[in-house]
């Protein structure tokens, strides 16, 4: 075992550009609630069914052939490598959770077969070994090679500091070493053309204190935007994100898991450089996503063209792609934006998009997942792209699944932070925190109840503060110490409770969860006309099932009656389910024309229907049919 | 010279099934209207630029080294005969129109160019003799050889039809006996992957009267639908139109242009063979088309992935591929359904797509293409893929410019057909008709005024009857022969005068070209509180250009209000433009805010504007700016 602290995949405890701290690895543990339920189905039976994928759909296999071990073809995707390290990866958070012989067993056997993967020179990947030997390198636009690493040195870390187990580190570091004698000033003037290695190299940095490995982080992060990734051709720049060197960007644009997985390795290098430069460019980059290329799901990348994102409210609802590593990648780089700035609205956009664009990428079984996340489906099986109402088991491209997994394992990494002044809880979920000398229970039902309570188990005798993130939805909330108001106003960003705590003492935070409607910029067009509901972290949608007897596209809602909610425990694995006023609109006037003058029949309410609501994440687990989450005004039309 | 009469590109005179017989090749010539400027364009300036870009592009380097005259590699995708065959129909069918020594020229060269490449047993395809000899036949998917064999036959008989030099007919004649020795019963049981052979077969049978061509074209419908030619993937089957045989097609799917170059093929094999099931699945099809998966302009194909057909009612504004290859497909596909049926519905389609769809395909100067029509565009350029608002020279995939030359060259074919009965007039414009002891002058500056005068020049001393169209869209038109009223009520269809007609009469149509709005079937997501400017046959748009001192995405219509139309001499070549009241809105509350709660702050009018519409087809004509063909209503929010 290792004799230093378990970090959790980001050990920013060092860095001297990071405002706030990551705590360590099992500092935060989920119980009872919506995570701890997650997080169990994600080791039960999302785990056990990403191996068993794993060996169908070749990438095992790969491996093996590649080791010597077996004969065949290579089956699957240049990049099937990095399916296998992103599973391990999960595996070794579920781990150091909760132990388990029988992962640990799984582990052993697939580290094993990693190793013997590896060429005599470090070299690692099972596509250029077995499909096109001697090719290694020649094609860094699609190739994934370095990419393929990144995730092997995510996954080799994540044993390390979970489980102390430094086998796939040394077969990463080896491979690592390799690279550095190919990439590099006066070596190869490139890089990989999906990012990821950058993160992984920074974080290997944050592991080991070897320089060297930040260097050619940044030395990678400089060679985008000087022609020298994507094939000469102006769109296929802006895919690779090699349109503009780094520093230049003034948004993000392209390929959205690219993109994200690049601005995310660029914030690393700014927490441990302190680049100025970056951090600007990365702020600006963040801005442009949340003003106009974000769905209201946290989704991001609109396009299923390039899986890229559009121009500036291009924000399709039906043929939204919205790819849930897209999502997983937005949170990463808003972690490490709130690492290095301490700002809420980081923390804020991190929670929209878990509860939603992600959580919506797995079925509640852990069995099936999506690789596109639409805001609107008229319930049709999709022949022409991966949309539609049906998740999957698994996926040609199968980046989705494992990167699912391997959040949810470390999900408690990213519920709180330290800082000089004591301590900052982002996000809330019932179960312990503990970390330098303090020890918390939280207790809540959240996201479906709005009371958080804390209680101190163990604390340091000085005064800290205690900083607890008011989500930017939330209006009217409030707060007391040991039963007494201990703020008057208490307004979205962090709140700031300074004092002496003692043993015993309890927080008691009020964060009101009324279901609303918002709207979205006119400048949207698939929303025009219309709303969506939303109630505290969670975006609702309607579904044909809970909808019957009439079609949902001829449903309105009326934003002038009130909405309701109420707990059901029998549906979707118990939600709150949202009710609204609404009306069936006749559209039988239109007699199969798809345009007509206006005025050439009114459109007219057909009956008063009531709209049930439930969260946006758990669409699509009954019955395929029809999903909205923007729903048309009834006053509109009245 | 052939000594039979020449015919235009469909020669269904003498079709069992066709209720409407086709016109002789020169039988409707343009005089001094739209077309016949958009024909003096397509010669003066389209075809010398097409022939400029066909040399700069490598498709006659690619037929030089294929003929052993140029050494090199093969330059661009592996269809590029096809665009010269396009091309060399488009030149043929303006020597038939007006005889030209320079364009005979070319086409000497170009023609003796395509002689050279043939392969002693006939086969002809430069991209399978340059880049991949010995594998012709191997990817009958992607390789396009009986594609680029289709638009080689049609040129043959553009030519042969036209000015009657047999020479590439010879060439495609060998080509085609060469390709009934390797596809039909007994031998290769498949097809290519992108249909257009079919339809150029039945023409071959029509011109030779050699049934085994028509059975070909029958044998290669067939095979669709049989999972022969997409890769074993559900998706790729419906890109392909290979996911049910053709008489199971309940709809229209997957790419665009391939699945209505398949629908024109098979109602060209109806019109010969007079197969009542294939007519019924062709009327099923073209349903589905109109009623759901249809652009206001007439365009088609939806989605930018594999340049496909959505869903029905999946029709985004911005996002709308539209490729203007899909809309001359369109064209072509409901001419056969007209010539099949006589239904008025099929002559309304072809007037609303050309005048919109297609014919913003090009830019007035003829030098400029589009291959994606969007019917919205925020003005940006496009990085990322073809949309945008920039017309481009020449594109990679080359197949729009030189479809579009071909069809502006052969317009006449497409105005009037003959029966039994008499002759019906489909479409309006300037010019003569001239068939079977028939002559008629037309006298009208329509598109931009309704009125057209007929004047009957020779005639029959028999009675016939005189089918005059009266669009769909029209309302209160009226008709008088020789001042007199002729009709009481002319609705849309076809008005029928039947008398005997005499040197001298005049008949005057009215048809009132009221500005008007249009609004979308509620269920399309994109049109939503959106209304759209129609007059006559042509769709309206919004320009930044007209709209200065405000932002286009701002702007809101007033449907209450009048419209009024004006002519615009000096405007873009000369149009009717429409004025409508409206409003600019203020969005400055949302400060860079994508979402927000209802009611936050209510949507406010800035100022009252004058807003001006264009014809959508002349858009993009002036400085890069944004466009839109739905405009938001303003009475909605008031």
């Amino acid at each position: 075992m290792t004799s230093k602290p378990t970090a959790g995949p980001v050990e920013a405890t060092r860095s001297p550009a990071a405002t706030l701290k990551t705590l360590a690895g099992g500092a935060v543990t989920f119980e009872g609630g919506l995570w701890a339920r997650r997080q169990a189905v994600n080791r039960a039976a999302a785990l056990p069914h990403g191996l068993r994928m794993l060996e169908t759909a070749g990438n095992l296999d790969n491996l093996r052939i590649a080791a010597g071990r077996a004969t065949g073809r290579f089956r699957g995707r240049v990049f099937m490598d990095s399916d296998v390290y992103k599973w391990l990866e999960a595996a070794a958070f579920e781990m150091a959770r909760v132990p388990s012989a029988e992962l640990s067993k799984s582990c052993d056997t697939l580290i094993e077969l990693v190793a013997a993967a590896q060429g005599d020179d470090g070299y690692l990947n099972s596509y250029y070994t077995v499909a096109e030997p001697g090719r290694r390198w020649t094609d860094l636009t699609h190739g994934h090679e370095l990419y393929c690493l990144g995730h092997m040195i995510q996954a080799a870390l994540a044993f390390r500091r979970g489980t102390g187990d430094g086998r796939l580190l040394a077969i990463a570091t080896r491979f690592v070493d390799y690279v550095h004698s190919v990439f590099g000033p006066g070596r190869r003037l490139t890089t990989d053309g999906h990012a990821e290695i950058e993160m992984a190299l920074v974080e290997l940095y944050r592991e080991t204190g070897e320089r060297r490995h930040l260097d050619l982080a940044s030395f990678l992060l400089d060679q985008r935007g000087c022609n020298r990734i994507g094939p000469n051709r102006h769109d296929s720049l802006a895919a690779f994100q090699d349109r503009v060197p780094v520093r230049e960007a003034t948004g993000v644009e392209g390929h959205a898991v690219r993109a994200l997985y690049l601005t995310t390795g660029a914030a690393d290098v700014y927490l441990e450089t302190g680049d100025a430069a970056l951090l600007q460019t990365l702020t600006r980059q963040w801005d442009d996503m949340v003003e106009g290329k974000l769905y209201l799901t946290g989704g991001v990348g609109a396009r299923h063209l390039a899986e890229s994102f559009g121009h500036p409210y291009e924000l399709p609802s039906d043929l939204a792609y919205s790819e849930t590593c897209g999502a997983i990648a937005s949170l990463m780089w808003s972690w490490r934006m709130l690492l290095a700035t301490g700002h809420a609205r980081y923390a804020d956009l991190i929670e929209r998009t878990l509860y939603n664009a992600i959580l919506a990428g797995v079925s509640l079984s852990g069995e099936r997942y999506f690789y596109v996340n639409p805001l609107a489906s008229n319930g049709e099986v999709e022949h022409l792209h991966r949309g539609g109402p049906l998740r999957k088991p698994w996926h040609l491209v199968a980046c989705c699944p494992p990167n699912v997994m391997r959040l949810l394992a470390s999900l408690g990494h990213y519920v709180a932070t330290r800082d000089g002044s004591g301590l900052q809880v982002h996000q809330y979920a019932a179960g312990r925190l503990q970390t330098s000398g303090i020890r918390l229970t939280i207790e809540t039902a959240y996201p479906w109840e709005g009371r958080v309570r804390i209680t101190v188990d163990e604390t340091s005798a000085t005064p800290w503060t205690l900083a607890l993130r008011v989500p930017g939805w939330c209006t009217g909330a409030g707060v007391r110490v040991n039963g007494s108001p201990a703020a008057d106003t208490v307004a979205p960003g962090y709140l700031r409770l300074d004092r002496a705590w003692a043993r015993g003492d309890v927080v008691e935070l009020d964060l009101p969860l009324e279901a609303h409607c918002v709207e979205a910029h006119p400048w949207v067009e698939s929303t025009r006309g219309c709303v969506a509901v939303e109630r505290g972290p969670l975006v609702y949608c309607l579904e044909q099932v809970d909808h019957p007897g009439g079609r949902l596209a001829d449903l309105e809602i009326d934003t002038g009656a009130p909405l309701t909610s109420a707990w059901d425990a029998d549906r979707l694995g118990g939600v709150a389910v949202v009710r609204a006023q609404g009306r069936e609109v006749d559209t039988s006037s239109w007699q199969h024309r798809l345009y007509r003058p206006i005025g050439a029949a009114p459109a007219a309410a057909r009956r008063p229907v009531q709209l049930t609501a439930v969260p946006y994440y758990a669409w699509a687990n009954r019955e395929p049919g029809a999903m909205r989450v923007w729903i048309p005004r009834a006053e509109d039309r009245a």
